[in-house]
């Protein structure tokens, strides 16, 4: 142990030379421009995971490419296997940035471009903890599989499908997951439970071509005005979705994990004013870390309609569309609300419009059972690093390939998250705490100490 | 007489090729990176009246130039103004153009550009019409003024500037204003009365930054969900405008202005099946035309909020803002709409969000008195030119410039216009047709012609 903490510590400088460097590339997945820096950053991957002694594939697939490795088979002894992705999301709106989003600046303890805490810092860690191990002489004492993806920030559709196909390959009896955050700076967190989401862009069209609102304003359903009016019938003023058959499935939060959470030390009031807010809003009767857990959500992701240049120009726009997510909780599923959803907005679709709903991606949540062996290691671990026990958390996000790999695999899940509350995550100015890095790096290296001494379950 | 229709038929040629000419100047008034452009349109404008024989001015102003000029007074005759505008409304969405915005293309009996009807083709007819005048070697019988903006699109700020300072040098007895429609085409029609608009932009804030939707979700207002909660309690759904005061001063449609729109060739059932759609919508109570030129409206003409590119992206916007548009009838005022619309939003602006109201521009509308002896002469000029007598309408759109003008100069106003209700101004592939511009410029002499018999009032 002792030497492979000389090691990371001796290393760390070019950890974090290579971290930035994988930062500069602007892997976007969502949009087919980036597709060659998708694959770029695969490739940058897969050349780090051959430095450190492993023999990567690169996968292809229908869209963007996937890298896989491992280790050696270790007879009676555990398979863990280390989930990441190297894609991003955009960066808009750009003019928010301080810094340009693909040249990674420090300021302070923090790194500063799109990626940094998701994904790239997060799983870095992992690898480099297990560079550490692999340089340290000793043998393996488990078997370590790695798949990273290039998918994940827009529906992680490819490794779903190799997944599928490669079961046996794969198999492992835990997957380790860093893409979510601590409770706080310096105060880890096993995160037990994570949302699920189903996206959906609806469009829709009214008269055949743009209008003068002088000439025709007043005699004809103007499609902006009824995606307002079909939006606005979505979620209530108490903040419930609307859609008949919504809250059906819904896994309630019980007695006891209500109590967890408001145990939990969190600063309601510190919390809104970070964001600029005077007051949050959310789903009646619920607390604001029930309403970001444990409750589903509605919300409009983009918006666009006619004129959007500077001044003004009287029209009547001939369509109008919304990007629209919904945050589901266990046991809801994309299909139910996608169904439930295109029967509510075709009902309320107004006279003379015309409606298209497009599913975009979707997945279920996930609820990690708390009793696993590998829950118990990754405690002792981050106790170990931080010097704190960690608190069990949920996350209001999704990693809807963690839900699907954990079934199709039957491995327990290990969510450890080295991200802040803060670090602008799909925003401007995304950032990573370096101490953070460094102590992810730290703590991955003890959780494989504690999964050393564990037989195959 | 004779000699002057001679003169039309034999330069027609050139009219053709000067309007063309002139459509390519990309005239965009709103959009500040085409100022240059306008510029160069007035000059176009300038040019054309120094070829004819005039001496125009190019007034500077605070944003584009005017172009004035008039002939010389004649005793105990009346003078005319004729006014037009030579900027044009942005061409957006340029992808459902058929053919370039700004490469005039002959289709037809149509030449297809923007500002081809808006207002480039229908002024120039009026232009031409005083050079046959001026050709025809016959004195002018009465005095002619003519003043050209170009800030028609966006507010016409400067020439109400330029009105108010220079009433006398401006003062005239009859404006003249080609801006409009024909009933149909071959079927002349008087617009007695335009409808006023107040243009606003809304914008709404809410975190200072884009969240992630999964880590935030539910917990703070959304403020693309409260843009179209507030935009979808403007109005209601039987088209009602639900600002309380809105409809207070609105001059109601008498019994017998009602029966003069019902007595009017129109078929519903074309006009709506021209447009794309299987119905209209508007306020409850009303027919189509009724709510087209009498009736006050709201529009949204821009929503944006969030991402807008390909895919999905899972943002909840700190931003959200739209552009819209109220038309107002007489005796509604801006200022009274702009006082009671942010009141209301005021009130109906949920939790966590901070909204700003912009107010662009706006006008009043306009009813022209029918016993004007100009409305007498243009009702004899356009029989003449049509064989067909003009129907009396009233049109939806706005010249908010004309009844200031109207108001100032104490004059009367002939709308007289030459386009098609099908040309789709505002809109992609706006049309003029050469026929309308070619009976326009014999329309306009004739109607200088009975106005030449006419006394000064």
């Amino acid at each position: 142990m002792k030497n492979i903490e000389t090691y990371i510590e001796s290393e760390y400088p070019r950890f974090e030379k290579d971290f930035f460097e994988f930062l500069r590339i602007p892997s976007i997945s969502t949009d087919p421009a980036y597709k060659e820096e998708v694959k770029a950053a695969a490739q940058w991957v897969a050349d780090l995971l051959t430095r450190i002694g492993l023999k990567p594939e690169l996968v292809a697939t229908q869209r963007h490419p996937l890298v896989y490795a491992e280790t050696p088979k270790v007879p009676d002894a555990p398979t863990v296997m280390i989930y990441g992705h190297f894609d991003v999301q955009p960066p808009d709106p750009l003019d928010q940035w301080k810094t340009p989003p693909f040249e990674p600046t420090v300021r302070g303890d923090n790194v500063f471009a799109r990626g940094a805490t998701d994904d790239k810092g997060q799983f870095l860690t992992h690898v480099f903890a297990v560079e550490a191990l692999l340089k340290s002489g000793e043998p393996l004492p488990f078997q370590i599989k790695m798949i990273f993806e290039g998918e994940e920030e827009d529906g992680s559709e490819s490794i779903e499908a190799f997944v599928s196909e490669n079961t046996g390959k794969l198999a492992c009896d835990c997957l380790i997951v860093s893409d979510s955050t601590m409770f706080g700076p310096g105060k880890p967190a096993i995160t037990y439970g994570l949302r699920g989401i189903a996206a959906f862009e609806l469009f829709l069209t009214g008269p055949n071509h743009d209008l003068h609102s002088g000439i025709f304003g007043g005699s004809v359903y103007n499609p902006a005005i009824a995606l307002s009016k079909m939006l606005s019938q979505l979620i209530d003023e108490k903040g419930r979705v609307q859609i008949p058959g919504f809250y059906d499935k819904v896994v309630p939060i019980s007695e006891r994990e209500g109590q967890q959470f408001a145990d939990l030390p969190f600063d309601e009031k510190e919390f809104f004013e970070g964001l600029g807010l005077v007051t949050g809003f959310g789903e009646e009767g619920y607390t604001t870390l029930e309403r970001r857990w444990a409750r589903p959500t509605f919300d409009i992701n983009g918006l666009t309609s006619g004129y959007q240049g500077d001044g003004s120009k009287t029209v009547l726009p001939s369509t109008a569309s919304a990007k629209i997510t919904f945050r589901l909780v266990p046991n809801q599923t994309p299909d139910d609300v996608y169904k439930n959803l295109e029967a509510f907005l075709q009902k309320i679709c107004p006279p003379g419009i015309k409606m298209r709903l497009q599913f975009q991606h979707g997945s279920g949540g996930l609820l990690v059972p708390l009793d696993s062996p590998y829950v118990d290691a990754a405690e002792k671990a981050l106790q170990e690093t931080f010097a704190c026990p960690p608190v069990f958390v949920r996350d209001g996000g999704s990693i809807p390939i963690i839900a699907f790999m954990s079934e199709k695999l039957k491995a327990d899940v290990l969510l450890l998250g080295w991200g802040y509350d803060d670090d602008n995550l799909h925003a401007p100015n995304e950032k990573f705490s370096l101490t953070s890095f460094r102590h992810g790096i730290h703590a991955s290296v003890r959780l494989f100490r504690q999964i050393a001494g564990m037989k195959k379950p």
